[in-house]
């Protein structure tokens, strides 16, 4: 393994960002994709999959706090929360910081992440391995789906690799994969989904939205602030079953104080995500 | 000239974007910057000053729509706007959507942008150079304002190259020049001014704010999603004479509905930009 390392992560066929390291910390191919770690001084330490980035820590929080606390702070003390994906533990980190949260489940389908972010990110993982309201399931999501009780669930995040680009990521977004999340979820509950951004993945949303029309009451197709993700924005898919449901003015400032040492999101900021601009529109409705 | 190239633009020591063109269709060097426009597929037609994205032409209103709304939008009835920098014509284009502007100065240092973008982007310039309330100025910023009479604008945007880098721009955040800005400006007047990302440049916030805070009785560091640039926000001031001014909450659907076809901004993000999270209250107001 070569300790340096130029890694052009493409966009489109024309551009995209490049990251240069003199530590590379590891490099393997598990089952599913190409996982490496290095660091850097610029951005910390960073986790790559498939040669797209995946976090930074520097920069993890710009993701995983609103992926968790957009859908948490949509349904009224949420207690029982799945993720998909997310073998880092980031977002299961900030859903734990829910006092109402009784069980989270984690369902990673590729057991090599949690090992090398166990290793490499150990302030991320350890304290969630340690809070005894928290299991692992070395799994494939839709078989979990498939197995859990009925109305069994309020929120499900699904934090996967994207759905445009790796097999691994298509089932989470088939039909019967909605189908099922409906049968799982409460009547107030909420999924939030990893989808892709509007400028250079329309085909995604266009795919994907006539298979949540046909099995949800509500959705929005949100846009949130990641930086070091293409466009500094990113597009995440919100469904609830309820009419009522995916209100973001429940995320007010009372609630964020609650969780703690917030650094990304503000009320307004929430309420903005939520909010669909013309360019997002056009995007996700052809005419 | 070659025809085609690679071009990085850096950030920080380790990571940045990467362009690649075949089409190149001007590079030299003015009194000021080396301008280059070249063509890609994926993101259409690119003005780059000092290496450094200006704008593309598929994205441009991300940058060019805030820049001009959120400031008209907090005065009432806004008559006489200045804009420093800005020879692209772009933020021009934006703020004459406003009925209410009787005149549009325009102060661009560098006379070669105007020059090649009347070559490069004819769609953007034209409309803006046949406005009657539209005035072309080759100057410097800081001389205009020594010369313009007291209270005689309502609103200043500074479209400027990064101040931290380049010293064309280090003028434009020097105690003078907001001097000069709170002389010219009307009381309930406005100035929006390019500043720098929280997370990489938190140097310049350090060195403007007191500056800042000496002339002017309001203040608001703003955040806005900007694709291309990098972090994917970018950090904005914006800076009031009256206690009673910065209102973001005057950006209403009413006010972006006449100005026309605004794709990228809704209220709700226009007061999420302007909310302050965590990450950058600890940026510009160090412990």
């Amino acid at each position: 393994m070569p300790s340096e390392a130029y890694f052009l992560e493409h966009v489109g066929q024309t551009y995209g960002y490049f990251f240069h390291t003199k530590d590379i910390l590891y490099s393997a191919k598990s089952k599913y994709q190409q996982i490496m770690v290095f660091d850097t001084p610029d951005l910390g330490r960073i986790l790559m999959l498939d040669h797209y980035i995946n976090f930074t820590t520097t920069m993890e929080a710009f993701y995983h706090e609103p992926m968790a606390h957009i859908p948490l702070g949509m349904v009224e003390k949420p207690k029982n929360v799945l993720i998909i994906g997310g073998g880092d533990f980031g977002v299961a980190g900030q859903v734990l910081k829910h006092k109402s949260v009784e069980t989270l489940s984690l369902c990673e389908i590729d057991e090599e992440i949690p090992k090398v972010c166990r290793k490499f990110f150990p302030h991320m993982v350890e304290p969630v391995e340690k809070d005894k309201r928290f299991k692992l399931c070395l799994q494939d999501g839709v078989l979990f789906l498939k197995n859990a009780p009925a109305e069994s669930l309020d929120v499900i995040i699904v934090d996967s690799t994207d759905p445009f680009d790796t097999s691994a990521a298509f089932p989470l977004i088939s039909e019967e994969f909605y189908q099922l999340v409906h049968r799982v979820l409460r009547k107030n509950g909420v999924l939030m989904q990893l989808m892709a951004d509007y400028i250079f993945f329309k085909e995604t949303w266009h795919e994907v939205l006539p298979r949540v029309k046909k099995h949800f009451r509500v959705f929005r197709p949100i846009s949130v602030t990641i930086p070091l993700y293409v466009t500094g924005t990113w597009g995440f898919l919100l469904a609830g079953k309820d009419r009522e449901s995916l209100k973001p003015t429940l995320i007010t400032q009372d609630f964020l104080d609650q969780l703690g040492n917030i650094q990304t999101m503000t009320p307004e900021l929430a309420q903005g995500w939520c909010s669909v601009p013309k360019y997002v529109e056009n995007a996700i409705y052809p005419k």
